[in-house]
């Protein structure tokens, strides 16, 4: 590419109403803001780089709520406050360790990691031979007599034709979350989950996962394989249906610990009783330093009150940054600052939260009734000039999800979603992986949303 | 981001009337085959690591033309045949060196690139003072007398509140397209230009630069400075204007030599006398492998006809991809192939390039009368489910640009720009900045285009 001599025609600034200007100005001047004098990007090296891996009950937790504490204290608000809030203390310990035993003494490495929540093998590991399947319906059929005393192997991938790359997340992730419950009830030793990873590497991908009810004597370790182990697993099997496989497992779940939500809030000038929320999630995955999942919707949260500071714009209700502890395995710190918000009689308006990475904003989606759809809908051609185009009913995101109540609008920001599943939950989740413009867009996007919420209203 | 248990609504698909339902059918087909079951991402990744960088005239450029040529006749396609054409020869040599001397024998040295197109300098380089300008105004008005005997440092950033990145570059360019012609004039020793990206970093961009109609004799080196050098070297400057630059540079012209454009084509069933065109082009900078520029474009214009063969769509008329040479310095395939086209008197309905990067496409430039572009546009719905919102008129591609002749419609697959410059004509520029999953999006967009062009026609 030389260059272009003539520019793409913006065609959607003329789409506004003249009265609209003032409106429209000012989002130009949120948008100037962050990408001309933006913070995120730095804020995001530190968390990243300078604290690293946040999982709750973590050190890195603990240093990250502090540092949370300081810079919204540092913006000068109305107020910054702790939710103190009980949460899930999981620890991965050594790294695991994993081969495929083809014949007796020869055998391949390959890369796992514990799913978070599991529990460890015992001290020797584990070996047994594997049974592959694709989701619980082959689980069921195959049945104890085939399962009994062996790894089941849950190999279904992402379906890479969906568009959209957490719908195909959602059609896969089931394996991870439910697939050692599922296979106990046969007699399995243990679960190998094929990462929720669309690309074809070498790296595990953690997450979470339950036993749901399952009696403490009859929980099985569980451990995701890299798309290329399951792979490589897979043709094995096919020419070895007997070759057995070598798992161990470090990872311990402790009591419960204390931690935080941190939050930040100006007050509204004239409805300071309304409450709007912007949120990510301070937790992380441990092994990277979860740079997208979810230090980019902390970092942008964090953004939107400093962009109103930095413009002197001061709501008319209350805006307030929430960050969420322990999303990852728990949702705790969401269920808490819900559990608050009906105690004190809080109001809320709406919640926006952002944790589906940092990458170039493609819109919002809603969890609201129709009317308030409609009305945001109509705020469209205020984004257009952004290229942001896509505004869908559906999820918002799980910290907020608990704050439903049939009034308050839910909504999560929708980034492009086609190199998320590169980095969640592995050890690719660093900082390198972030782009400052796509993480700044993402800020202004959000920012554009609370002002226009403040700004309009929702009735 | 744990899982999202409500979908996404795709609000899109129902928009479409039930009678095209089979169109909409063959679109998910062009889809499922670019993502299931893909080959540009394979096809990049040889281009990109086993051939390299590809400038005009280079072996890398003579390989990709054979390269090309074989891949294509691999597809079985109707005809495959070179277009020769005589391109420029510019060799880089050894690698450029710079140093600020801020006293004497005190020095630190930059990052710099020689700009494509620039003489060398004395084979002991230059050392001179700098003056630093943002544009051709503050030049002139500088004049000779503070201009002569010195360098010129370009250093106007691109603008980064501007959404669309290719505008920053347009609005940015001319430094290093024109600033040595410019500077010359007033008898500066050189150019040193401020990289023509986003990004603080220590990589040079080069790309290319003309002398106009400047005598021989009165040409001056021109070379890049890294964006991270040329903050350092404006900062020095304030603390100490006369400091020293010094420049080693060791790059040649020759004079032309012949390549190739390569051209594959399957035969209209109906209307073979009307011919489509896609491409990209196979020449790149030299200083990466070319892998987003535009190696990208070259593999998702192969991918049109590959899927188009392995879903046995016949098309009405002549399908043709153009691998065009020589766009980075000549755009003489560009031209050739379009005079030889007049030659031959071929009627081009439609040709569409990719040359914007291997990133998710968001939508597509047209360069036509309001007529096509209000037809094309009616098939928004059609790409909705696909998330390519954008249609707009203005620019298409360097490459097809030269067949404009008042009918022909023209268009470019337009990616999200965001990225795109941390890698244009740098180092950086490689098979590793590609994620699978956008490129094969944009390889099936642009099928999708094609296809409907060739079903609906453009009448």
């Amino acid at each position: 590419m030389k260059f272009i001599t003539t520019l793409i025609a913006c065609l959607y600034l003329t789409a506004l109403p003249a009265q609209d200007q003032p409106v429209a100005d000012q989002i130009r001047a949120i948008y100037d803001q962050a990408l001309q004098n933006g913070q995120a990007y730095q804020w995001l090296e530190h968390l990243s780089n300078q604290i690293g891996s946040r999982l709750s009950g973590s050190i890195g937790a603990e240093q990250a709520v502090r540092w949370g504490e300081e810079e919204l204290n540092a913006l000068g608000l109305d107020r910054v406050f702790l939710q103190p809030v009980m949460v899930p203390k999981w620890v991965r310990g050594n790294f695991e360790y994993a081969n495929i035993e083809s014949s007796p003494g020869n055998t391949i490495n390959v890369p796992v990691c514990a799913l978070g929540g599991s529990i460890a093998t015992p001290s020797a590991g584990i070996r047994a031979q594997v049974v592959e399947v694709s989701n619980f319906e082959e689980l069921a059929k195959l049945g104890s007599a085939q399962i009994a005393g062996k790894f089941v192997f849950f190999n279904r991938p992402m379906e890479a034709q969906l568009i959209n790359t957490f719908e195909a997340y959602s059609r896969a992730v089931n394996q991870r979350s439910r697939g050692a419950e599922e296979a106990a009830k046969y007699g399995a030793v243990g679960v190998i989950v094929r990462s929720i990873n669309l690309r074809l590497d070498d790296y595990p991908h953690t997450g979470s996962m339950s036993y749901g009810q399952l009696p403490i004597q009859d929980r099985i370790p569980a451990a995701a394989i890299s798309t290329n182990g399951a792979e490589l697993l897979s043709s094995m099997l096919k020419l070895n249906p007997n070759l057995r496989f070598f798992l161990k497992q470090n990872c311990k779940n402790y009591p419960d610990v204390l931690s935080y939500n941190v939050v930040g809030e100006v007050k509204g000038t004239t409805h300071p009783e309304n409450i709007i929320v912007v949120g990510g999630h301070l937790d992380s995955w441990d092994l990277g330093d979860g740079a997208h999942d979810d230090g980019a919707g902390i970092v942008q949260s964090m953004e939107v009150l400093r962009i109103f500071k930095s413009l002197n714009y001061k709501p008319k209700n209350t805006v307030r940054v929430v960050l969420f502890m322990n999303e990852e395995n728990g949702t705790r710190g969401g269920k808490k600052y819900a559990e608050l918000a009906k105690e004190n009689n809080e109001k809320h308006l709406f919640a926006l939260e952002s944790d589906a990475g940092g990458f170039t904003p493609r819109g919002f989606s809603f969890d609201s009734d129709e009317m308030s759809f409609q009305k945001i809908s109509s705020w469209k051609p205020y984004f257009a000039p952004y290229q942001i185009h896509e505004f869908s009913q559906g999820g918002s995101g799980a910290d907020i999800g608990p704050l439903k109540d049939g009034k308050v609008v839910l909504s999560g920001l929708r980034p492009d979603s086609q190199r998320y599943f590169d980095y969640h939950h592995a050890a690719t989740d660093t900082f390198e992986g972030i782009n400052k413009r796509e993480l700044e867009l993402g800020a202004a996007a959000m920012t554009t949303m609370v002002y226009l919420v403040d700004y309009f209203g929702l009735d």
